[in-house]
Order: C-alpha cells, then structure tokens, then sequence
C-alpha cells in the first residue's frame, strides 16, 4: 500500500515528506498504522550526521510510537490484527524479522526493525509490545525509549534503594523519565542538573528535590547537599565532561554513575582513572537494561499512576509534515519530547 | 618495647632498618608479632612516590600480613592474646582505632591503622582477622590484599557464572588472584595478557586457557579465542591505556571491566564514551569489594583446596633487612609477590 513517511534523504538537511510504497510483509513482520511518534536525540544525531557517515540513505526514521496492527505476516504469534501495540528498538520477545526496504517512485528506502516516522510501518514482531491497559496511546510513546531507558537505568542498572542519594545531569525526556523513576523509589534528595532553566523548572515538576544550574560548580553544589556525594548518578547529557561530573559526583566505595546520554560519533572522554580505585563505577547500559515484555507493563503503571503529570512531558503534537520541525525543536531545546501525532493534517 | 622496622624516610631513597618503640596500646589497637609481610605494588608506589607528595614520611610501611597477638588495648573483643590473625588494609568488623605514632630516637614515626614492614606493629582491631585453619602463615598473608582484591573484584564485583568467558589483563600477584578465582568458579576461556613471559607462564599454571602478550594487538588476539569480545575483564596493571583495552575486550550490552590496578597520580584516562552506549561498564572496587569476616574464610578455603600452588604465588623469602630489595625486585617484575620473613636474620 501506499504511505506517507517523513525521509532522511541528505544527512544535514530538512526531512522530506515523500509517498513510499510499503513491501509484502516477510515472516515474522507486522504492518502497523501509526498513531503517535515519539522523537529522541537519536533521530536529532542521525538528522544532523552526528554518528558519522550515514551509508542508508534514504531511509525511514523514528524508534518510538503506538499504532493499530492491521496485517501481520505469517510466523507471528504476539500480537494479531487489531491490536493496539507500543513500537520500541528495545528487542523483546517475538522474531527478529530485520529490516523493511520502501519503494519511493522506483528508488528503494531503507528502513530498520521498526522505524515511526510514517503513517504506517513494517516492523519486526519482537520491537512490539500490547499497549498497556489504561495508557493513553500518546503517553504510551514513552514507553518506546524514554521510559525504558531511563527508568531502566535507575532500576534495572542502578538499582536505585529508598533513601539512595540520586543526581541526575540533564534533565531533558530521559533524565525526567530517570528523575521520576528515582522519586517512585523513594530517592532522597533527587537532584537534577542542568543549563536550562525550563528544564530545571521540569525537574522539579517530576520529582526532584533540588535543582542545580549546570553552568555553575556543580561538584561544589551537591557536595552542599550531601557532602560526601551521591549514591548513585544518571548521565542524559551525552557530553563527555559531564560524564566526569557524573562518576565523581559520587561517594567514595561504592557510588556509581551511569551514562545513558549518547555520545557523538568521536568525542572523547577524560577522566581520572584514579576514581576506579576509589571504588566508584561508571556503568554503561543498552536501553536502560530494560525487556520489553517483563518491564513495559510495570513502566505503564507507574507512567499512569498520576504520581506525575506524564502528558506533559509531551511537546504539543506535531504533524507528519512537521517532523523536521520537531528535530529542529528537540535541537534547540525549545521541548523536551516532541510528540508527531499522524491525525493530524 | 623496642622493635625493628624497614621505614619510608625519603620517598625515591633506600627504605631504612630502624629501631623503633612501640607506643602504648590506646583502646581497640592491637599488638602483633609479625610473622610473615607481603609487598605490593602500592608500597612501590608509596616508595617511588608516585601517589604525590608524601606528608608522612618518616612512617612505616606494608599493608598486608600475619602475625600473634601478644598484647591487646582495651576494649579490643575480636582477638586475644596467642591468636593467629591476618592482618589486612581492608576494614572489617571491629574498632577502628586510628593511626599508631613510634618513637625513633627522639624523632616520630607515622603509620595507619595496620603496617607490616616490621617485627612488631600496633594495628586497629577492625583491620585483623583470624587465621582460617589449614592455612598456612606465609601462604596467609595473601589474604591481605592480593586474594580479597583479585578474588573479590571477580565474585563481589564481577559476579562471574560459570561459562563466563573472563580475560585478566596484568598478571602479577593480584591478577594471578583473579585468574584463580575466575577459574576456580568455572569461568571459561580464561585469557591472561601480559607482557611479561614470566608472567604469562605463571598465568598459565593459575587458571588461564590462553595467554597473549600484551605487546601485541590484544584485542584480535582476543577476538580470535571469543569472537563477540569477553563477558569480563579485570585490569590490574593500573595502566590507562590497558584500562582502555579492558573495556573494549568486552561484549556489546552488558560486558563489564573491573579496574584492580593502582593508577599513578595524575594519569588520565582518555575512552571513547561510545562504549558506554554499547552497554559497556568500567567498574571501580575498593578491595575487591571483599568484607573480611564474610570473605575470607572462604578465600582461605579456596586457597588451602590444592587445587593451584599457591605458595609459589610468593617469592623466596627475604628478610626485613632485604625490604628494599623486595620493593625494587617487585618494581622491576622480578617478583610475583614478595615475601618478607621476620624470622629470617
């Protein structure tokens, strides 16, 4: 059938909305009708060339939706015609299908197990999750890579304990997803660190009890705090100095700092590797640890609980021809988590 | 009581045999005969003074051994009077009963809470530990230090399962620990790296499958014996360019490092952040994460089960007189693990 998908064709330049012709489903590959995309600085990387050379051009983006399944391929067992689904690059169970090749007017478009840009996508059986009972289908994007990640790492990797002393540096959609999930835990204090000061005012709307402004000392600030440092600390900058900040913002003998912001293709990160001795750690993870099938249900409790007010971490929507908007947005720092909701026109 | 001691008076300077008073026991010290002291490469260190300015010198030295208890302070409930104990830097239960200060000929001389390098020492109480039976005092004094660390930064911090697939970059005295414990708990391949042939013999005969030298392209070297990379890694050369190598000889998502190596001061460490991405760990430990009144009992086991000659994993003795010797034949890798005798003249 044909569809409509907004294209990385040109690494650095604007998306285009082109009309692309979905392929026959493969075993194990679902078509799904995209209700809402959710964007992350993966897409802003990709968009702008950040990883390096991009070798699938054209090819469709987005690693985070909900939708409808309306055909499923033969070998699928999870999920059947009708069913509304979460849309993740986290693997869960089900078949790894690989990826969708598009025909756009007779030049092919690449695409991975699951891309979300587009009103309807191929997708591998194991990127699907059942959307979780009571989970607005827009607040469920969340679940494609924010919540898992960040949520993941503080509980699947960090394996935050009540009282645990908690800094997160950047507080953007993931650092929240992070900071909220410290709070349910019952972190005390929950520390966000960041330049922005709306993103600041956000960390202290999703369960921070202090804020510090990143372009000041931040060691010295938390030291104020908790003077031997933090337990336990969450890097959603991406940025190799904070990653510094990140490891010796904790205490000695145990803290533990972990990075979930992703680098640039060829950053480099210093550090002292005399914190190592002083028994602290700094944890690296793939998707917050998370699995799909054991923990989605859990992070959609806990988004719907009404503990937080978890639309909000939402931008206003955008429309499918809006997406290099959304980028362009998530790129300056004017939303958090932009929201592509396809019933728009 | 008048004692003998091998002292730090100048760090880059020959150590120099003193005699020396002990002082009066205050509450919750300890006082022991040395039997048997071991040497490692933080007394090299302290001795070269690669950790920086040293404030303490004139102070005494070593940090790991095994002794008789022929007096105890007040207070002191752990131990009593005849008891067979190991002495260790690593914190157990127990007082912490400060540093001790001797006398010198009218002149003070410093040490921490447990020193070694002398025929009797005034220790803190939370740093003794009793004698597992069926093991010997020299063999013993490898609880002090190289086995907590290199054993514990695999079962503690590591957590390796059988079939874990570990690699051992260094493999002196701490890292032969390691290769042991990975080997004893069914870790397979077992991978020992070092430079040093001597060494890479010695990792043979403790526990490693495979060996390569350090000196050339380690990591597809590596690749070769565990194409996807290692499940673990433990870097105990405290060098950061092997720290490096350590974490990218591991898995994408969820291999970890584990740093046991002393840094010099002022070293940097420079990684690609990207290994964090990949789901990649860098983790520090404080003594192999090892409690001594939980571990050692069972490292003690693990070392009496015959199972590896342990007591080749120390050096002929030396004499107290010989200390210096120990340090520099250390220093230059002659040595595994020194072993200092006090009974020797």
């Amino acid at each position: 059938m044909k569809t409509q998908a907004a294209l990385l064709v040109q690494t650095g330049q604007p998306l285009v909305l082109a009309e692309i012709e979905t392929p026959a489903l493969k075993p194990g590959q679902v078509l799904v009708e995209i209700a809402y995309s959710g964007a992350c600085g993966t897409q802003v990387m990709e968009w702008r060339g950040d990883k390096g050379e991009d070798k699938w051009v054209p090819h469709c983006l987005g690693h985070e939706g909900t939708g409808t399944v309306i055909e499923a391929g033969s070998a699928v067992t999870k999920v059947k015609v009708g069913d509304k689904v979460v849309l993740s690059w986290i693997k869960g169970s089900g078949i790894e299908a690989g990826g969708a090749v598009y025909d756009w007017d007779g030049k092919k478009v690449n695409a991975g197990g699951v891309t979300t840009f587009q009103r309807h996508a191929v997708v591998s059986e194991n990127r699907l999750t059942l959307l979780p009972p009571d989970l607005p289908m827009d607040v469920a994007v969340l679940l494609g890579c924010a919540a898992p990640t960040g949520m993941g790492a503080v509980y699947n990797v960090l394996k935050v304990q009540p009282g645990d002393a908690v800094a997160v540096f950047g507080t953007g959609g993931i650092g929240l997803n992070a900071l909220m999930a410290a709070a349910l835990a019952g972190a005390m204090p929950v520390i966000g660190i960041d330049p922005n000061p709306t993103r600041r005012a956000l960390a202290q709307i999703y369960g921070a009890t202090h804020v510090i402004d990143a372009s000041g000392d931040v060691l010295a600030e938390i030291k104020k705090i908790v003077p031997q440092g933090v337990d336990l600390a969450v890097e959603s900058s991406g940025i190799p100095g904070v990653m510094d900040q990140a490891i010796n913002s904790t205490r000695q003998q145990g803290g533990r700092a972990v990075v979930i912001g992703n680098a640039k293709h060829g950053a480099a990160l210093t550090l002292n590797p005399g914190v190592f001795n002083q028994g602290k750690s700094l944890l690296g993870t793939w998707g917050g640890d998370s699995v799909p099938d054991r923990d989605y249900g859990r992070y959609g409790r806990l988004l719907s609980s009404g503990r937080f007010p978890v639309r909000d971490l939402l931008s206003k929507p955008y429309s499918l021809a809006q997406a290099d908007q959304a980028l362009q947005d998530l790129a300056a720092g004017k939303v958090g988590r932009p929201l592509i909701d396809m019933s728009l026109r």
